[in-house]
């Protein structure tokens, strides 16, 4: 079973099993099973400054888990009421982000990958800018 | 668009759009867009030995496609009458495995990480072990 740990309204942590055995580690996430919703894409990110800041925005409505499968980032999210900066350093340990959350991704390590698993397509009209919207 | 070039019959090599800019390199795959199917599921395996073998199995009915997000890795793939070894070691560049085809992965960098979007959900009777069925 995945682990959940509430971190803001709207946002948990999340610690999917992991399978180990003598050839290495693996982690599964199955659509309407490991996650409440059906996997409609996936995006990742690498090769990300140390200074970068990425995100910096909201979405009304998506559900997105967000994960750190190598290297380590923070991610700050906020709800417009509380703020809480996560530092993902496990390949297993993710956000789940489920409100309108703002959310920012910093601190990238060189080696950083960040994989997101997301409940909806692409729509460049979904993104919102404007911090001062969120609440 | 996605380019995509055949390995064997049932197994083309495909290279995703990267999007870059001055923060980093993001890749996305969305489901009925990028691929040919809805992801269903999706998994990575990291923490891989340097001598250890993964796969060594087919699977009669998955649309797989197999990147190395991370670091790089050999993907053997054999359909009964052609076999070959590609490189994964660029982040965008995966093989989309969609027929009856033995598998291994093997020659794993230190901080290999290979990520596999899947189809399917999981299901242990679907694995053939034994290589002499596949033809």
């Amino acid at each position: 079973m995945t682990e959940i740990k509430k971190i803001i309204t709207g946002v948990d942590e999340v610690v999917f099993p992991q399978h180990g055995d003598d050839r290495g580690e693996l982690v599964a996430i199955e659509g309407m099973k490991d996650v409440d919703f059906d996997i409609k894409r996936i995006y990742y990110v690498f090769a990300t400054g140390s200074n970068a800041i990425r995100g910096k925005h909201a979405h009304k409505d998506i559900k997105q888990v967000l994960l750190c499968v190598r290297g380590s980032c923070d991610i700050l999210v906020d709800n417009g009421r509380d703020r809480k900066t996560v530092k993902l350093n496990q390949p297993n340990k993710g956000l789940y982000i489920h409100g309108f959350i703002w959310r920012e991704l910093m601190n990238f390590t060189e080696d950083a990958v960040v994989l997101a698993v997301v409940d909806k397509s692409y729509d460049k009209d979904d993104y919102i800018f404007d911090y001062g919207l969120v609440k």
